[in-house]
């Protein structure tokens, strides 16, 4: 696709590949264009550094992290822009992701990360709040927004008259 | 000021505006003109959801909300904009806010909080996303974003080079 | 059933009638009638906001509300009516009910919601609990509720029986 | 007073009044009578229970218990009656009310404990829910309860009222 | 068998036997006669202190109580006994054992319950613990207990040989 | 005084003291002869390890270990006897005795440590505990601990009392 | 192989050898010659003791013990050699590695522990660790380590490629 | 001090001296040279990076991170050199610690971050850590170590001897 991307969605390993999908998903269903990079804090900083740079010369516009366990990348990340910074917890250790959730929300005072809900919730997150974000300036994308929040309204109306139709 | 706000800083009670006026004075470092509400998800829904209403037609871009305890406000809000919405979480249950971070940033797909660290250091964080949110379609306030990123840097070497001489 | 319902039994999504049913199933072995709805705090508030007020008016004496993760819907119901509002905390996030029971749990001081156990256990509580509200001003549920507390002690006592017959 | 009590709150030690009394404090406001017990599930369960056979006989309707750390004062008395029974957490251990949050909350099937906020803040909505509990066949009752839930909106609006005026 | 039991093992329901069948294998193979009991503290705390009475004058010794969830029963039992009371918690709730373990060990000051790990290792060491007790006036059950914590080094020692021989 | 201690309290350092006086005071109570020591599993093993086997010889028949943080010294205590051994988790650190308890109460299957609450509760229930252990053999003891509960009971009922005075 | 081994790892029993293979295989990997210790804090201390001493004697340079629960061997061990000591918490109980990994970390002053990451990525980390130390007097341990740090920096890099082709 | 230091112990902010003078006090009790530096992993991430490679440089063998809440400095600097890294959690938020030491035990396999305790305990244990993997190829240091861990033993020996002689 031609299209530039303006969202970066980054992890660590490909191991949170299936989870982070879920951000994919939702910025297709916004037609928001963005790429998907494996790069670590931990491992490959000076690969993450420079793909930070790049991005912002690049467009993208948001930047969002998925990382478990002692989970720096969002904060790493955020440090090194001022685009605004998503973080998805990831339940990946035997804490189940209660340590991502501290590693990430948890910034000090000067670098905020947006800290999204531990796995598929807070990914899928990750991409309506980017989405809610870019709508700022976008107009179209507000309506697309619009309807989707109403389609969540009808759906859980959807879902009621199901349950009623099947006990009456 | 003449100038239109267009940052929302809600909280559900006056006790959390000692806490929530770090917000306002990040916002104040940038120039971003804002509004302090005092509005409640429990004991006063109705002005609650008038607020989001008026908000977006008035032109606020933002809403930060900060709640302690069982903190729904910032989520309901999320429920009734498309306006990305930025959730502090307060320290002020015998729980020390981790009730209040779970309240806010568990929330289920579809309806994203950005939430922050418990706390003043959240408070003062969600100002400045806010900041690098309205940054993306404001070139002046990108400047001002570089040069707080590079003060932050500058006031760490500065500390350092006075650790340094006074232990020299 | 011509029988007018006396108690509403809500949950947000579909997904959350698995665990909720075994509050139907407590109310119906009280002869309690009632009705279940799903409606959403964040993605349907409207409609939930419509449902509290009809239900009101329809004679509906409890509500009992069941979400899991940042589980907003019962204290956020409770704002909104006069009535008893139970709230059930669902395990259905990796952090396994605890932010659901934190996020029902901690209201602040003016809004109560009445807090089960996590789960399955909570839920069939709920029922129970609705009971012993119902029979203040219900004299035969009196003598049932009595009846079931007797037959709880009955059947440890019977599955003690067991036991020691097994053993002997 | 010649009216009859028709809430019991009970409480294992005089330590625990302090905070206690935020539930009496409720019930005053809304005009209904109470009485006081200080009595333990472990030290005293024998006068415990007489307290509740007695209380039934003698007209109570909600029976309030608050306890800390291993708080089973609650979850015996709701196994003991058929009354409701409301659960106050408190503070007083180390750990903060988060054991006595546990050991109240978390009753098995067959046995509910309407469980409230640790410390003020549940004291004083246990009080609360025991009115809710008793409006449904007070009329009186349901209009003080509604205009006490009007209060709370307009305290919220007059303090966010006070602000605007402090900061214009 | 014609041997008065000396240890009273309570439970709360028939589903907690599975676990609390490791405290009788252990009691079995120190050879100490004991009693399996269902009996609940919520549901039949009747039964539960007839048991109690009739378990001294019948020459029981030492108490072990396992629970799960608000787990009430070994600090219940110990407010009616002067026997030392041992508590098991089990991890039958989706809190996976904190919520009995805390329930369990946080015991006011004036009535011990002696608390041992959550679930199988704790239910074993329970029985353990007794002998213990109970060898303080049985010299031959020292013996016993020597051999056994002999028996222990010596399974370690024996599996570190197998290790070894392993990797030769 | 020339009687022979039955009970050792053993703690790793003087700064526990203060909370550990709470054991001997409870002991002190109930009349039984007791000694003190600090040693610690981790900077004095070996003296650690001298008094166990001393403590044994002399007709030490129980023995308390209190420690805060990884609190390893009931553990390994109880490694080495076959005596009963009870733990007292100190809130010596910032997570407040939590760390003690786990470390304290978590012990593998072959090993019981019998567990108290956290801090002083827990401190004076280990003399109390220790006594109804050492009661099993000693009638007199018996009687006292028994008077020990009647007092409890009363002192509950004399607390009642007084509240019921003030308030008429 | 004659070569003598530097490292040893600890762990109190065999169900412990499956988690701890990754520590070996790390330490295969640099080629550190190392051996494999089951013996027990609580249940064969003095083996424990014994082959401390000789380890120490024997050339051992770095220490590594894995333990579940109440986790006391990397603690007493450390308290016996001045030897760095690494403590590998391992998620063998209902609490999934929180309880290990207090017990090791929360060592008092005097006696430190370098605590890895609970299960899997803490026992392969505890090698690299061992590796890390050792490499301070032996350059081509150096190299070896710096390979090590650039081939994660690849393996990172080439997945990320692999994500690429992919989705091109 | 013409000394070339080799232990580089570095911060995020001068509000963290306080605590970490512990691990430099340690480290001047072995009489081992070491330099302080304030550096952040996230407003000066370039500082950090290149802190380090000069650290390597300029002999520095051990680097000890000292940091609170998200806690990423520790683990940045693992990835970034093949020395040994010590990591500090300090107790400076709302959560006492826990975010910290989560953020910096919980590093993925390859990158190992040597943990302590959270606060001054850890603190000066990372000093002495230091110390004993420094000692490994400096007798004399193993000399001062094993007179240390002697003076640790013979402290608490004095501190017991001192309670014997006030009670007796």
């Amino acid at each position: 696709m031609a299209t530039q991307p303006v969202v970066g969605i980054v992890m660590g390993s490909d191991s949170d590949l299936a989870v982070m999908e879920h951000t994919a998903k939702a910025l297709e269903r916004f037609g928001i264009p963005f790429e998907l990079k494996i790069s670590s804090a931990h491992r490959s900083l000076d690969a993450t550094l420079r793909y930070i740079r790049q991005a912002e010369a690049r467009g993208i516009k948001v930047i969002i992290a998925g990382a478990g366990a002692a989970a720096h990348l969002a904060g790493v990340i955020a440090g090194q822009t001022i685009l605004p910074v998503i973080g998805v917890p990831l339940a990946s250790s035997s804490l189940k992701g209660l340590d991502a959730l501290l590693s990430i929300v948890q910034m000090p005072g000067g670098i905020p990360v947006a800290t999204m809900a531990i796995g598929e919730a807070g990914a899928r997150n990750a991409g309506i709040l980017a989405a809610r974000i870019l709508a700022l300036s976008d107009e179209a994308l507000q309506h697309t927004l619009q309807s989707f929040k109403e389609a969540l309204a009808s759906e859980v109306e959807e879902k009621d008259r199901t349950l009623q139709e099947r006990r009456s």
